[in-house]
């Protein structure tokens, strides 16, 4: 169950496929040179290898605890955050003015997928911290900012993000959680569930961002604001004062990342928790769909890493493992010889390679939509950006799943035991598909505001980079991109065309489309990996892994287009039908 | 998580899609009519509901536990299976002589789906006991089955299949354990892993059926024995004895059936385990692949019977939340009105239908094969259900993995969370890929031995009964039979024309062979389903069903049969390359 970051494999990425030349090049980010990301990947991958992997297997078993004095994280995590902060891990991306390392997204986006390969429970505590700086950093007043930034970007003081109610899943208009004026500040009451770290002993304070609505705010989404609840109030000279009328009333017995205190939040158990506005009032939500966006590109993130931990785990099992005689051999073969195993981890590497493309490639844009120095490749980054966020949102957690299950099963019967350590990377998985958005949302996402929207404007822009590449490739397998790229042409354009037609086909076309381009943008990018390896042994790889993507994983596109254009039948499945 | 048997389509797949009104007219079968096989199934229905269901939870949260005195079963299961056995439940098939109902194996395979819905943790120990009783039944000389049989058919000692050792799994040549001679018995040393209810305390005896090597044996598959070993010795006059030298050391912990336990045996800690030769020397794995015919039904049935749960409390749970507004609905909406969730419960009841109607038919044409007076009927009936048995075994379970993941997709973040039970049903279905042969393994056999080996006939065969199917139809989506008997015959003139050139080829194929023709024998049965009802409410969701699996569901076999032709880029994929 070790953990090695594929350092060489994420360096490829940046550079060949991400253009990474190119970035370094922005306003501002010209200290990031190769040779400091190489050395800072390096050093991620040490932490997660030494400190991070070996705690996953206790974080797992032991859990956390909770008790009516808090939550208590698994043995060893206090000591593991303390030095992970000390490192400076907590904020790589953050600007350097606030403390943080000032590194492009796109090395962040590397950074993050080694944590959370490493332990993915932990690494969820700094994701959320990470959406709590975006947010304060671009909407709170100069007040708050001064007093909760910093502690932030350190580490020193951790993040949550406050939205579920019980009645209010993918659903926020139905938030009911109330803010009543208080002087300059509100009082909260009411109740969170799936709070993810919003109670803990791993940090000093805690800084919630909850929604909730004011005493005159509209019904509906337009009405619902955002509020900064600390666990701890925070005196004039920045120390900590009383505790605030906040508190953690149970945690979840989940499937999977047992590590992470999965909490019910309870505001105004008395006078009401006091809370700070950010920004203006009843723009909570739009301000959380901003952080969102970061917050699902690290869950893509998270759906590469335990892909990439459960393809480690299991080649390493397939190449130790003898069992029976593969065809042409004599005598014992390690399973790795058997032609279906593999299959399994050909599957397993080449959607993890797809997934991690996509996801990099996203960070890549907005390094670029937001430095660059053109104002209309920024537009054009941005769109590519909102265009690809649901893909590497919902796709990489959706394979991450598949992936992860494959991984028992090259285990065999071993892989259902809990000690091999390949049935927690499923169990953890599985929750990708579901927070931040389920994949459902994604999709709706995708069709409705990425492609609808703007009639399809990004999607041609995206072609037409498949295309470029396909032309300047040469190789057989470029031709998988010219077909990537007319699948994606076809699926849009029945999208936009029938959705004209009926509101709601698109809706039962929306997962099938996402599957679709995820596929679809995997293939382009493994046909240019195989183009642009030069190295002799990576390059035969790069080659094979391409050939394998075009025969074994990029036909399931086109029953995905043909699931798309049969979406009357998903229409047809009336409920009163389900009898 | 209550559990209702979908007591109207099982009888519905009886009477329509298994031909049950001539199964009854089979010799021995006159007593099974329509009447009391409807009211057994009523029975095991109510018996599933009230007793096993409710235990489901409980065994999954406290488990099976060990101590040096043996393993304890849940609370509660003692008793469910004391009365499980006492209702007669225990061996459906078995003939009346030995204390059985003598009911056909089709009946028996529908009263095996409904234990396993219920409580599949539960429901493992008497399916072991029915091969044990298998085994025995054909292969055990008369002093033997006089002094065991009875006992296994009331269920008053339960069986178990001891076959796996450390470096044995899918490779049974590798098996150690010794059998040394000792008057007419033997003595056994070695140690078995993996074996399922290989000590417990819901009965007074276990009889372990042991594959074990004699002294002077050949290596090999040729050099495997069966023996008879009991855990309790059983005195001439047929009561209770000295305990043998077999001992459970430890149980597994495991991801799912948490409830079952799952043993390492160790015999001759002492003197060797008592144990008695079943059959004739060196032939002990042909018999254990005899009785695992009818086990891989078995766990092909538990991949339905998970898949059904899952889906029966997915549609439970979607038909209750209430979240958003569906597109045209006014005011929130049950999260069934959703395009997309319409689609993920489509999925999984066409899948758990398909499956259903794939594993039933294997048992029906098991049923003609053994009782046909028509010789030739009879041996084609065996070559049908020799090749039905590894798609119902392998793809029934992978889409109970499937199925299972989408349950929890159906439930949102609630899906996460254990107390809601859904996670359980992933947890649980995540070993029928695995044991009793993985889906690799079955799609060799597939290939290999239900294929290649008569050279097409079996196929050719079903292919014909498809394509008479699809002329008898008429209503359009009988078309997608067509369909699917020309991507049958296709894979399998590749297969055959390939295999011959290249003999590893078809072992790169199997799985994805085993996934098409799961998924085009389903779309056969689905859509001989749309035209064989005619009650009108049933018959409308029949023929929705169909119509979504023509369009959702079927797309995916064309995929397949591309990754088939394209297996020569997984042989591609060497061991050195993954780096």
């Amino acid at each position: 169950m070790s953990y090695t970051a594929p350092l060489a494999e994420i360096c490829f990425v940046l550079d060949e496929l991400c253009g990474y030349a190119d970035i370094v090049l922005l306003p501002g980010l010209g200290d990031a040179d190769r040779d400091l990301v190489a050395s800072v990947l390096e050093e991620a991958g040490k932490f997660a290898s030494t400190v991070l992997a070996p705690l996953n297997r206790v974080g797992d078993k032991q859990g956390a605890t909770w008790s009516a004095g808090g939550v208590t994280t698994p043995p060893g995590w206090v000591a593991a955050y303390k030095s992970f902060t000390q490192s400076g891990w907590n904020s790589p991306s953050a600007s350097a003015e606030t403390g943080g390392m000032g590194l492009p997204y796109v090395v962040n986006a590397a950074i993050q997928e080694i944590f959370q390969s490493a332990n993915m429970a932990f690494a969820l505590c700094p994701m959320l911290t990470q959406g709590a700086i975006e947010a304060i950093d671009k909407y709170a007043a100069p007040e708050l900012r001064a007093i909760y930034l910093d502690k932030l970007v350190s580490g020193e003081w951790t993040g949550a993000m406050d939205l579920t109610e019980p009645q209010a899943g993918s659903d926020l208009a139905a938030v009911r959680t109330t803010a009543m004026p208080d002087g300059d500040a509100f009082r909260l009451k009411g109740q969170k569930i799936f709070i993810t770290y919003g109670e803990h002993d791993m940090a000093d304070n805690i800084v919630h961002l909850v929604l909730a609505r004011l005493p005159d705010a509209p019904a509906g989404v337009k009405g619902i604001s955002l509020f900064l609840v600390p666990k701890l109030l925070v005196e004039t000279d920045g120390s900590l004062g009383a505790r605030n009328d906040v508190s953690c009333v149970s945690i979840e017995h989940k499937l999977g990342i047992h590590g992470s205190p999965t909490c019910t939040m309870v505001y105004g158990d008395g006078p009401g928790a006091l809370g700070f506005l950010i920004g203006e009032a009843n723009r909570g939500l739009e301000y959380m769909f901003t952080m969102m966006n970061a917050a699902r590109l690290s869950v893509g993130l998270q759906g590469v890493g335990i892909a990439e931990r459960a393809y480690q785990q299991a080649l390493a099992f397939a190449r130790e493992r003898k069992q029976g005689r593969a065809t042409g051999a004599s005598g014992s073969s390690a399973i790795i010889e058997h032609a279906d195993v593999a299959r399994m981890l050909g599957l397993m590497r080449g959607k993890t390679e797809a997934a991690r493309a996509i996801c990099y490639q996203a960070a890549a844009a907005l390094d670029l939509a937001t430095r660059s120095e053109d104002a209309e490749e920024r537009a054009r980054q941005q769109r590519r950006v909102d265009l690809l966020i649901p893909i590497a949102k919902g796709w990489s957690t959706e394979i991450a799943v598949e992936v992860a299950s494959l991984g028992i099963q090259v285990h065999g019967g071993m892989g259902f035991i809990e000690e091999t350590g390949a049935a927690q990377h499923l169990r953890d998985a599985r929750i990708t598909t579901i927070y931040e958005g389920t994949t459902g949302i994604q999709a709706l996402d995708l069709v409705g505001r990425k492609i609808a929207r703007d009639k399809g404007q990004a999607v041609r822009e995206l072609v037409e980079d498949m295309r470029n590449s396909a032309s300047a490739g040469g190789r057989p397998v470029m031709g998988m991109t010219t077909q990537a790229a007319y699948l994606i042409e076809e699926a849009a354009r029945w999208l936009l065309d029938e959705g004209a037609k009926n509101i709601a086909l698109p809706s039962a076309a929306a997962v099938n489309t996402l599957h679709l381009f995820g596929i679809c943008i995997g293939a382009w990018r493994a046909a240019e990996a195989s183009h642009a390896a030069i190295d002799t042994a990576f390059a035969e790889t790069k080659a094979a892994m391409a050939a394998f993507y075009a025969d074994q994983i990029f036909p399931e596109a086109r029953a995905r287009l043909d699931g798309i254009v049969g979406s009357s039948a998903v229409l047809n499945l009336r409920p009163d039908l389900f009898n």
